[in-house]
């Protein structure tokens, strides 16, 4: 991860090494940040420096006119917290719109950093182009040391998957561990994690974890931390900040917000959606606004009004723990053209749940009407949500919906994947189907619109 | 449809007709439109009165202090053009941002009116309180007047069904139906239909009707219209102006933009998406912009930049139909936990192709790697594309897409439902697997992103 060539000798000759903040002066400007690690087939003309706002930028070695080192990079395997707060302690600032500003709290707030794989534990592999993960708690660290300025923080490595690859097991072993953090008294948990699948997560996680003490904050990256412009620093920063000094409990999630470099959201587990497939604002709330926003350059979190009542932290509140999911759920989305045995099928194979991705406010074609009696007779719980993502489920404005209600099609007014993951979680987590229905027809997680 | 009790007494003593164009004056204001029907069950004290801007206010009789009759209906099966344009003939306006703004043509464009069901031409049913669908061309000419002052209609019922009823089949027929309407010279076609799968019809029409000479413009109504506030009027207003004087061809679907009253959006029919349940600018263009947008007030059609190409119209240009679908193809949303035999299932039920709508830039579960193998191997299309809705299909980016690459899937850089409609019509329209292949990856309709 070193430099080499002229790269090398011109950093030797400084007594510079990766980690160390520098001042690196060329003839037009100034750059004032962290010297960043090379990799394997990287040119050696170049160097990397992460700036303020936690985004890389290369420097070709030609235009250098200085090099000055201003701070050793401090090489613990538990970074501690670094300086005070310069704002005094724990007062609170100024009001935002509508909701209040938290300044970073002074107190030295431990965090548990676990992390499960995904972009923003990858790096570059050169030879191919592509990505690959790489992870070690101390690379996470060497890509983002101002972690150490945040809280005392203990990383551990659970798992290491391409979201993708997960299954309501890994859901399983994710609660688990939380659990096990939360016991040992830490004042928050952020658990790095892929991005193609963190809202599925965030919705197990919201479900198997009640009555939370503290925030459990999932943060991804859209572009690998070794990327200019990537967005794992800012992120992991936006989500440790959160999760250390927030007054919120409860499953969240951290991403970029909007095109701003140094903004970062703060969703609710079970209402937020990836969607885009690149943009670092891939994450949206759906149909209410985050809970919260983290200036990433002031440290600042600002609490948005929200129609969600997020609890405060209380560490000694004890979590309700109920980490199963069964599996025999399927999500199904309808299209013109959907052909109904694929209810059959799913009835053959034992499955206990089913939910719709229907039309407009919760319609499916009447030629899947018989199947979707059939599943019922058979004791599959049956639900309907929307493949419009955005807008309220309203099942009784049309005699389709009326149709499917009276047949005894279980409305759910949440996000798709959100109602999936809870069908999951009500099945393995009840014992009949009257407390099965009465638990997916309750508020648990702030799951409804 | 017509009132009764002291609002019946009030109009008769007035001489006005549902259908007149009347000025209403209150204590307070002025209301001058069109006196609309009343409904079975409707109280007898108000009048609902259509206004300019094409929506419906209800008017408390009690509150009423005078009536004047400004016009009388005019009762003609198909109603002819009435009043020339005011500004001219065909001169083109002042320039929009970006874009020409074309002024409504003087020339009496004569277009076709082919209705399917929907919204659009539904009306509540006010001893359930939902909505049912009651549609014959006479009415939809009651409820929109204006349409007479736009071109020549010429209207017919093609079927009546909810849209989430709707299968390939009818989308055939539509086509069909479409390419009669085009030989017979028309100058523009407009569909009425059902918002629910209106984007799935849109993309199969945009495939199935190529080099089309005109305009063929879907349009749906997200409230029926006879409520306050239905968008049915000024969405069938936008819809006709474009169709019948726009310079464009090609299938497009009109639907309110924005929170505005009085603009409409045309958007391309194999790029727009239904985003909310229940708001009336519920379609969007997905990661370009609308093509055109009209102004319901001034009668005006702004055409605005875009990165898609939209031929003008041409009426001496021959129509290729291919109007055949192959049902035989399935689109499977990937979500943790999902189980790959139902891929298999598909295979044994002889399945030609499958549509995946996997995750991030293109991704599911290495779990799912075996039966894709198996359903390539048995000679079905697997096609990827995003759940995300927004941004770019990207598989060589991670080591998962490049593994699916590698097996054979092909990667469908566009909206889900588009790359479903277009596999279904590839497979019927095409000898070989490796001429479909090809298909698949030729721009056909701008259905690439």
């Amino acid at each position: 991860m070193e430099y080499r060539g002229d790269a090398y000798r011109l950093l030797e000759s400084r007594g510079a090494k990766v980690g160390d903040r520098i001042v690196v002066k060329t003839r037009d400007n100034e750059y004032r940040g962290i010297l960043m690690p090379r990799y394997e087939l990287a040119d050696d003309t170049h160097l990397v420096i992460k700036l303020g706002n936690g985004y890389n930028i290369g420097v070709s070695i030609d235009r250098i006119v200085s090099i000055r080192l201003d701070e050793r990079r401090e090489d613990k395997e538990v970074v501690e917290a670094r300086g005070e707060d310069k704002e005094g302690k724990g007062e609170e600032g100024e009001r935002g719109r509508g909701g209040s500003v938290i300044e970073r709290n002074s107190t030295r707030a431990r965090l548990a950093l676990v992390s499960t794989g995904g972009t923003i534990a990858s790096r570059i592999d050169y030879r191919t182009g592509g990505v690959r993960a790489v992870l070690t708690a101390e690379e996470l660290y060497s890509i983002v040391p101002e972690l150490s300025s945040i809280a005392v923080i203990d990383a551990e490595v659970l798992m290491q998957e391409y979201s993708e690859n997960l299954t309501p097991m890994h859901w399983s072993i994710m609660a688990e561990k939380v659990t096990e953090k939360i016991y040992k008294g830490y004042d928050g948990i952020v658990i790095t994690h892929g991005t193609d699948t963190m809202h599925y997560t965030s919705s197990a996680l919201s479900f198997a974890l009640q009555d939370l003490p503290v925030p459990v904050v999932l943060v991804g990256a859209q572009r690998s931390s070794d990327r200019p412009s990537s967005d794992a620093a800012t992120n992991l920063i936006g989500a440790s900040l959160f999760a250390a000094t927030a007054d919120a409990s409860g499953v969240f999630i951290a991403m970029h917000k909007g095109k701003s470099d140094d903004r970062v959201a703060l969703h609710i587990g079970t209402r937020v959606r990836k969607n885009h497939t690149s943009s670092r604002d891939a994450f949206e709330s759906i149909d209410i606004e985050p809970i919260a926003v983290v200036d990433i350059d002031s440290k600042r979190i600002e609490m948005l009004e929200s129609d969600c009542n997020v609890r405060g932290r209380d560490k000694s509140r004890r979590p309700i723990v109920r980490s199963r999911f069964d599996e025999h759920v399927a999500l199904i989305k309808f299209y013109p053209g959907f052909d109904p045995s694929m209810i059959e099928y799913l009835i053959s194979k034992g499955y206990r749940g089913l939910v719709l991705e229907g039309t407009g406010l919760g319609h499916v074609s009447k030629r899947c009407f018989n199947a979707i009696k059939d599943a019922i007779d058979s004791k599959m719980l049956v639900c309907m949500t929307s493949q419009c993502i955005w807008g309220r489920l309203r099942m009784t404005v049309y005699e389709t919906g009326r149709d499917l209600l009276s047949m005894g099609v279980v409305p759910l007014d949440m996000l798709p994947e959100t109602a999936l993951v809870k069908v999951m979680w009500v099945l393995a987590n009840s014992s009949s189907m009257d407390e099965a229905r009465s638990m997916l027809l309750s508020d648990i997680a702030m799951e409804f619109k």
